[in-house]
Formats: structure tokens, C-alpha cells, sequence
């Protein structure tokens, strides 16, 4: 082990239900197919709430857990085989941190639907700490040019809205509906949007949500608490009137999904993505079937996704609103989110 | 007109809900660009059962309404612009009767979402008559060395479940689960699966439907009646054990669907044909995000999908079981419907 | 014919090869699916320098024939089937005039490749005259509030361009390179390029290109003229170093086709546009084959690519370099084309 | 190390350009991320000659080379990171031993294409051993009941025709050409082309051929040493006249290639397989163009075609026509090789 690298680190511990604890842990040490991270920065996800409360259908690993997944900063130290990779480079620990590179779904580049995959801060230790260790295959590369703490929210969230824009099937010059494009997640997705040559519709609520949109590049505004014939008003918002190609849900809930439904054109794609505990989507078989309307799940991006939305990043198309705290202060941030009181994204500096 | 034409012929006419009339009417007179057809025999679906008592969400034209929309016969009639067919050419009459074929979705061969899409025997005037218009460019080509009698079911039924593989996304190889492989849909599905190189699950129920889908080439059979566990049995039934990367489900009922959303293979796509008429369907959000699955509805085929259909006929590929009887005997085919009394297809010969 | 309409019009007309006379004719009168336009302007393509001159391998209508086919103007008169246009309704007469709509291209939306697909200005009349008969099915709707003139170029040159851009398979993100980024076609590339979300590489020759090629929005101009490695500086134009994923050749010669096989990266695609009488290209098997490289031809757009392209039109995205001259002075158009003196695009005001 | 696995072998040692000799060498150690893989057959390809031979434009690893790499044999040695993995499981090494699983071509399950791809028997030692070495991550999985010496040529052979069929973009229904079809290559084409739906036209020369091809599914074989019009013949052997979808040129060579993209339709794709040492491919710009014909190159197969060409297997759709000789023989069978006297595949048993 190189003399840089401590024998102990700080870090943020859940070692039970509900809360983390501030303290020091053991830096742990990479296979030899993993790298060493001295992370810098890590975006804060609901996702790690989730894992703090226990409250999600997919088990933790056992405690004493270290959450995090969106942490970015430099490889330290190199397992034998890392050998694509190099001291001193910028990477990004995002939520899959490894998968077998050889099931079916690792052969056709669905890492995330590996079943051996592990998930960064939940299957296995996450960013919340100084120093993690991640699958060298699986970093995501980010370019020298890159600031670390702006990108580091890019990680999951950005590819995350990414991905459901490809997954989508709009292709440029097409109309996309986008559901909570005033949130964290919308923000990014408006601006992912753009950049694809799609023209975006905003839905979502309130007059500062909408300021916000509309700077974001949307073309039209639609907010849900004034309208009174929302179908109607998406549809009017498209060109030839028959309504955007494609919709992205970004939390999916029993209303908004039954209005993509409706207001989807024929052939149109509706996106679900977001994970609330015990959502179930309903839709009519007679429609569904005579539009020929296609509803697809989407989880997180691939090891391509990844380097691609890191790429848009790179060529400063992406802007994330986002504050940064230290490291020490995460159990605040989480009181924030559960009393929903965040606008945009929180990230943590692991140096304080 | 040509002498070989009569003015008046024999018709299955709805002169009011609920019940056909065998009677005489005036042959119609074809415009610039249709053609008038000589209809030798017509398929019966259960659509025109639906148009005969009014009980689907979609009004057809006022009655009286001649129904039939899988009705093989030969041209006997050119509109001025109708320079792509000749007198004597045996053609189809199917669903999708004309369209506008210049809007967005017919520029795009979406024929069947056009808004200004006519049905036959729904919104004009169908195949249950010896003589019947249909736009020229809509009319489906039947190759010389085709049987008319044999080929109707094709013109609906056929190219329905085509398209429906199609649409599907499975490729040559995967595995494709059918529910209600034994019915008359199922039966088509199974021989069209096995002639484009997928591997079939065929799921019904009793023993007769067992023999009937192993001798259409399924490769397996799953009595949903006697299974325990249906969701087991299905994915065991695929190589690797993860489950089929499609579903056809032929008539879209709830517990059926939530069955398919758990046996597809995470990114697998369950398409949804048939049209009950109040039918809805619904998921859990979590599983439909992180296995990315994708439920499809599926229409009926376009031109191009109606002439591939066709073209594995043709070859000799897909074998309808059907039994013809008098046009005159309509009324005697939609009670044994109603009663649900048929298995495989009823043909009228419109010359008894 | 209704009183608005006059028997007579200006015109300009090849009677013999080589030359064009500006003349008065009749008023054609539209067919039952055709509908009468009162052309306003007309871009002028170095196609129709090949039908005056009479040296493609495809064989014109017998003289006399009018030329022209980037044709903007308002229908005046409706065929009876025309019943999806009004009377005032802005529309574009573009290469593909009318095609048979049933063929299995039209069936697929490939009425380009339809094997009765009329040419305007060249299998028949085209928009060098004030009155010109099209194809309801074909006329392009442009949207009201578009400008005929600015727009004219765009329903040829416009369409190509856009055409060969999704043919690359390129995807938002990705990196093409433009070889003739600074020529007419070049120009309109670059802009639907940026539009449609990719980094377009500009290839041409000299300091007023380069210029032109980075106003218009190119990440990187190469100039073919100064370099001494031209593949080497594509490939290192490329985030990733390993060149683009697609080139567009908008004139085919045998060396920068060679150089495009060279610097695309492999599994990348090398479209050809533009059609040089009697050029040939050839490419290495043992690279083309372990590169896994895809050379595409690309025609002009469908009907749909056409309703894209000016959708990218109409929202401000696309600029057309042009200078309008009176039908009148057709024969100093051809002259300075002739001469290559030539920049950007000339359209003709039909009413001078 | 086991007991089981001796220290020396036997194995085909190319010592010097142009022959191999028989001998003993120490049987090889796996890294972490390898297993050690008891070779029983392999079979003997084209380009094994290539290797020995030292011709083609890419360079082997310095001598002494073992070539070989169509090997089956059974796990016995697994390196610490190759859990995916069982001692005693069939495997296949395949001409891919290796890739770095981490580059912009991996990450799209692109692994041919990979910039540090080692191929077997040509840049690491392959399967002409009894003990031979490959990455984990990489081994063909062979399916229990599968014979391990009738799967031997279906790991290069096998994989290249059906990726190449893949590549054609034909879909189950099209007509495909097969040029060569009567080969070793050819053979194995025809047999996936129809599993997988797809109908095809063998072109070869000679009865012996026309024979072979007729009996493995073609629906047409026209000898290009007996028609006058080799063109006219393949469009006429399409339903409509137009063409085949698509054509696989299993030894890339000037004519076949010439006269593929003049019979292909519309639309259609050239599939350009084999590596041919100096060959080059030329087509005319105008034709290419109008016709929007696709040239695509096509090389190995990734590890997903991998696993579906071994299930067509696997189900017994595909039969091997092959001989079995010992390793011993190898030279014997170069030489046969050379003088062009082989029909079908050779296979060496490396245990005589």
C-alpha cells in the first residue's frame, strides 16, 4: 500500500435502522479486480434514505453499512488486473458497482440487470466515506477537465434521466412530455433533453417551478395545479396536435401515469422511472391496445450511458443546481429530504 | 359496368342491434380509387359480433351495416386510379378498409392509427356480401396459387398475431410465451412463432388444447388449470431458466397479465392483443423499473405486415383449421359465439 | 377552374438539351388525387443542370419539360380526392413527386425507392413556372407561419441532408464528420446536425470555409488543403481518439470516401450523398470486414423525413444562405453553376 | 494445481513460417481472471493456415505459436476470479480469447472490436494443445448435453455465419443470398438461415453443391457456372421480383460482390464476410445511392451470438458436416487445406 493512503478514514455508518453515525473505519482494501477511491465529493440520492430506513422490497447488506453512490474522485490504488485504469485518474463510483461481465444480460451490456450485480452503499459500502473500493470495470471514467463536485450528482442522477430519455425511443426533433421537470431529477432531465434535440414539455406545479423550466430550455409549461383539462393542454402543446412521441415519468403515480397514457400520440412511449415503495400503474386494455401504446420500466444506465451522459457533462450542456455540505453533516440532509424540503441536489465534501 | 356485374346480390345485413338479415341488396359502385371486390368466402371474428350488439367503445357507421372484415375474392371492378390492380387479381378485404394515407402516421405505414381510417364491415360496409368496395390501395394482394377459401381467417386473425410477434421484438431463437395457444388466434400464433425461427411456450388449458399446441410446435405446454405455480413452470421452461423474452397475450384479462410481467425475462416485452371491453391492466412500479419491463399494445398489421402474413401462407407455413358454411347461415355462427361454442374459425361461402 | 386561376403562365422551359427558354404555356390542370400550386419561389439544385443538360444515367421525360423541384408555393385548386389540403394551404413541390403508394417501398414509407415514382422537373413538369401540378399524398405541408422563399431550399437540399444524418445511425452525442461542411448542402448539414444533438466535424478546403464551418456551429473545422495526415486529425478531433461514428460524404469521390473508411471508427457508418455521374468507390475487405464498417447510399427523404425537416425549419433551427433572383434570369443561374462560381443557394421568384 | 493436470502435453507447435511440429510442452498456468481448459477436439480453420503462414496483415505473437481455436473441452483449472465458473463444465475457446471488458467497444458488447482483443492461435496460444488457457469472462458455454466434437466448428465457423446473418438485418420471411453456399462456411449459413426464418438462395458451382445446398433448406440454388445472367436469375428467385433483402458473401471477391449489390433490392444489405489477404471491393456511386444499397462488414461474433449460435445447436438445428483426424495429423491436414481438396470442416482429437 502506497504511504498516501491512511489506515483510516472518515466515514458515515449506518449501524442500525434510521440513522448514520459519524466516525472513523478501517480504508478498506481493493481485490484484485477493484480499484481504490479516495472519494471526494458524493451526491446524496432518496435512494440512501431508503437504505437507512430499510424500507424498500430489496435487502440491504448487513450492518454496519456505508452508504452512497454517487462519489467522485481519484483512483488511489490498483488491484493487479486494473490495469485499464491509472493512478491519479478521476472516476466515478455510481450505483451498480460491479456485475459478473458474463451472464447473459453482462454480454449484451445490461450490467444492471445482472443478478449478481452489486449496488454502491446498499449490496456492498458505498461513498459516504474517504476511501472506497469499486470494480475497475465498472467506474465510471470521468475526463481530467471535469470539476468533481459538480459532476458528482451526474453519476446517478443525470444518468439515470439519461438513460429513460434513450429508452424513451424520441428521437431529435421530437416532442417529450417530462413529469416533475421542476425537481432534482426534471432539471437534469430538461437539460439532457435539450441537448438530444428534443423539445420538452414541463409538467409540474407552482410558479417558481415553472420560472425554472422555462429557463431550462422547455418549450411549453403545463402546471398541473391550474389546468383544468391537463390531456388536453399536453396535446395542444405539440405541433400537429397529437401529442409528444414519448413521456418521462419521473416518480411514478397512479394519476400522472394515466394521463401519458392518454396523452401520448399513438405509438407513444410511456417512461416510468423513479421507485416509490408500493406504486402500481393501471391502464385501459381497449386504448392501450388500438393505440398500440408502449409502457416501459427504466432503471439506471449502462457502462455506455454512463460515459455518454459524462460526455454531454463534458461539453458543459449540463448544469446541476446543487450545495455542497461536509461529509459530517449527512444526517442533516437527510432531515431535510424527509420533510421534503429540497430543492435540487445535496452534495457532501468527505474532507470535511 | 361490366355485364358480369348484377345490380343486386346477396347480403348479411344489421338493420338493427343484436341480429343479421339474409337479403337482397344493390351491389355499391367503387370510386376513383377503390375497387369493387367479388367476395368468394369471408372469415368471422368475434369483432363482428361486437359490431352486431354495439357493445365496444368505437360507434360504427348507422345501421343498416354490412359486417365481415376477413373476406378473399377477386377483382371485378377498377376505380380511374386504381392502376395498381387488374380485373380478375384475387385480393383480400381486411380490417383496415382505406385510410388517408397521407397523414403523419400512414407517412410513417402506421395505416391502422390513422385518424380517418375506415373498418370494414364496422364504419363502411364489410365482406358479409357477394360483392364489396374497398380502397385500392388498401386491398391486400393474394398470390394466384392461393386458396381464398383457406386464406380468409388470414386477412385478420393471421396478420393480427404477425403483427403481434413483430411487435414483440423477439428474435429468431428466443423464446416467446403464447397465452391461449389453443384458440383460434393461438393456433395461428404458434405456427406463425414457429415459421420465424422463435421457440414457443404455449400456455391454455384442458388436454385437448395440450395436444392441439404440441402438434402446432410449441415446445412446451403449461396447463394454467393444473400448474401451482405458473410463473415457475414458465421460466424453467426457457434454456437458461429466465424466463421467455416475450409474451403474446391473445386475450388480455387481469390475472393473466400480472402472470406475464413476472415470467418475462427482466427487459422482456408482454404485448396485450384482444379487446375485451372493459378490460384494464396493472403492475408494480418497483418490478416494472428495475427489470425494465415493456408492455406493448398490438394492433392489427399494416400493408406490409398483411403481405408478409400472407407470404408465409403462401409458403405453405400456416394451416388454418376453419369450417366453412353458407353466408346464409350467419345468424347460426354468431349463436354458437355467443355461446362460446367454437373452436378454430368459422368461413362463409357467400355463393350459399 | 375557378376565375383566380389563369390559362396562361410564365415559364421556363428546355426544348432542346442545354438550354432553357423563358416562355408563356398553359396552365396544367391537376388530376383527381393531384391538387394545383401557385409555385411563389423555387431553390435551383444542380440536378436540374443535369436534366437540361442530359448527362445522368436516368432518363428525363421527352422535351419539352420544364425543370425544377425545390418549389414553394399555395395550392389554388383541388382534385377531388385531395381532400386532406385546402385552397390557400402553403405547400412544397420537392425531387419525389408522386409515387404509387402501394408498392411494397410505399407500403414501408420508402416511396423514394418506389419503381413509379415520378420526379418533378424531370420525369415530369416541375416548379420553373408559376403553376405546377403535384400529388396530394406528396405535396410537403409547410406550416403557415414559415416563409416561402426562405424556405424553398430547404425541400430538397434541406431534406437530403437530413435524410443522410439519420441514415448515419448517428445519436445524440456522437460525433460526424462533414465532408463539404462549407458547400450549400454542407452548410444545411452542419445546422440539423447541431439540431438533432451531434458534434459535427467540418472538412473542407480554405480560410472562408473554416469560417463559415465554425459560424455555423461544427466543433472542429479540418482543412484538407494544409493537412498532412487529414484521417490522424479527424480521429484526433474525437473525445475518445478513436473518430467519429459517422462520416457524410455530401459529394462521393474516391479519395475522401477511402479517407472515411479510414477514420470512421469501427462498427461506423460512411453515407453517400450526392451523385457524381460516373464515380465508383472502393474500399479494403480485410478492414471493412474486421472494423465491421457500414457504407450507406442515401437518397432523398420520405414523406415524413420531409414534415421533420421543416418542423426543424419552422422552429427557428435552420438558416438558409440564399439569394433570390426573377424566374426570368434561370439561364445566368446555370451559367454561374456551370462556372462553379456558385455559393450557397439560388432560388427563383417565379413572379419576375 | 490439481493432480489430475500432468505438467506436459502434447501439442502443435509452430516453430518457424510455414509448418507445425509435434511435440511436448509444459501445459500452461491460468491467471486469476483465466481457467485452464482441457482441450478434446478443435477444429481446423482457414485462418490456422493464415497463422502458420505469416500472410495476412496483422501480426501473431512471436514464435514458437500454438494455433488453433475452435477448441471444446472441459474446465479443469479455475483462476481465483472465475466464479462463474465450474471445474468439469464444457467450454468453448473461441478465436476472441480475451478483451479488456472496459473499453468504449466493450461496454456496447462489442468485444471483436476491442483494441486489446488476443486472439486465440494467433496472438496467445490457442487450441491445437491439450491444455489451453482463456479468459474466464470469455469461454464459450457449452450446454451439458451438447458433443463436444460435433460443436468444435460451430465455435468459429458457426458464430461468424450467424453473426454475419444477423448483421443482414434480414428478418424471418426475407430472402436472403448465400454465395458459396456449397462451402464449409455455406453450409452451416444455410442451416441458421433457416432456423431462423429466413428463406435463401444458394449460389455455388457444380451438382455436388447443388445437392448439398438443396438439402439443407435452400429454396433455390442457381450455379454461377451455368447461367447466363446470374443477376436476373436471383431477382427471379424472389417472390416479387424485386430482389433479395439482403446477401452474405462468405469469401469477399470482386464479381460476387459486384453482382450482389445489382441483385440485392432496394434498401437491401451486402454482407461482406472472410478475409480474402489483399481483396478489394468497388461499387458505382450512382446506383449505391439511388438505391440506398448497404455494404457492411461483418467479422466475429460477441459473446451473446456466441451463446445463441450454440443454442440453434444445442436444439439440433445444426449439423456439422466434419471429419476427425488426431492432432498428430495436423500437417496432413494443411496440406489438404492447401491444395484446396477440403469439403466440409476437419477436426483434430487432441488426445491421438
Amino acid at each position: 500500500m502506497s504511504p498516501s493512503i491512511p489506515s483510516e478514514q472518515w466515514a458515515q455508518v449506518i449501524e442500525k435502522q434510521g440513522s448514520v453515525t459519524y466516525k472513523k473505519i478501517p480504508v478498506p482494501k481493493p481485490g484484485p479486480d477493484e480499484v481504490l477511491v479516495n472519494v471526494k465529493y458524493s451526491g446524496v440520492c432518496h435512494t440512501d434514505l431508503h437504505a437507512m430506513n430499510g424500507d424498500w422490497p430489496l435487502a440491504t447488506k448487513p450492518f454496519p453499512l456505508v452508504g452512497g453512490h454517487e462519489g467522485a474522485g481519484v483512483v488511489v490504488q490498483l488491484g493487479e488486473l486494473a490495469t485499464e485504469l491509472k493512478i491519479g485518474q478521476k472516476v466515478g463510483i455510481k450505483w451498480i458497482n460491479g456485475s459478473c461481465l458474463a451472464c447473459p444480460y453482462c454480454q449484451r451490456a445490461d450490467e444492471p440487470l445482472c443478478a449478481k450485480a452489486t449496488m454502491s452503499g446498499y449490496t456492498v459500502d458505498g461513498t459516504f466515506q474517504q476511501y472506497a473500493v469499486a470494480k475497475a470495470a465498472h467506474v465510471a471514467r470521468i475526463p481530467d477537465e471535469c470539476d468533481l463536485e459538480a459532476i458528482a450528482p451526474v453519476l446517478c442522477a443525470g444518468i439515470t434521466v439519461y438513460k429513460g430519455l434513450k429508452e424513451s425511443g424520441a428521437k431529435p426533433g421530437d416532442t417529450i412530455a417530462i413529469v416533475g421537470a421542476g425537481g432534482g431529477l426534471g432539471s437534469l432531465a430538461l437539460q439532457y433533453a435539450s441537448a438530444m434535440g428534443l423539445h420538452a414539455i414541463g409538467i409540474d406545479g407552482g410558479d417558481e417551478k415553472k420560472k425554472l423550466v422555462e429557463k431550462l430550455g422547455a418549450q411549453t409549461f403545463i402546471d398541473f395545479t391550474k389546468t383544468n383539462d391537463l390531456v388536453a393542454d399536453v396535446k395542444a402543446a405539440t405541433p400537429d396536435g397529437l401529442g409528444p412521441s414519448a413521456c418521462l415519468l419521473l416518480a411514478v403515480s397512479e394519476k400522472p401515469f394515466q394521463q401519458a397514457t392518454e396523452y401520448v400520440r399513438s405509438r407513444g412511449v410511456v417512461v416510468c422511472i423513479g421507485l416509490p415503495a408500493n406504486a402500481s400503474i393501471s391502464a385501459p386494455v381497449f386504448d392501450t391496445v388500438v393505440r398500440m401504446i408502449n409502457i416501459k420500466g427504466s432503471y439506471v444506465g449502462n457502462r455506455a450511458d454512463t460515459a455518454e451522459a459524462i460526455d454531454f457533462f463534458r461539453r458543459g450542456l449540463i448544469q446541476v443546481p446543487s450545495k455542497t455540505v461536509g461529509l459530517s453533516k449527512l444526517q442533516d440532509v437527510y432531515e431535510l429530504m424527509e420533510a421534503g424540503k429540497i430543492a435540487g441536489r445535496y452534495v457532501v465534501d468527505t474532507s470535511k
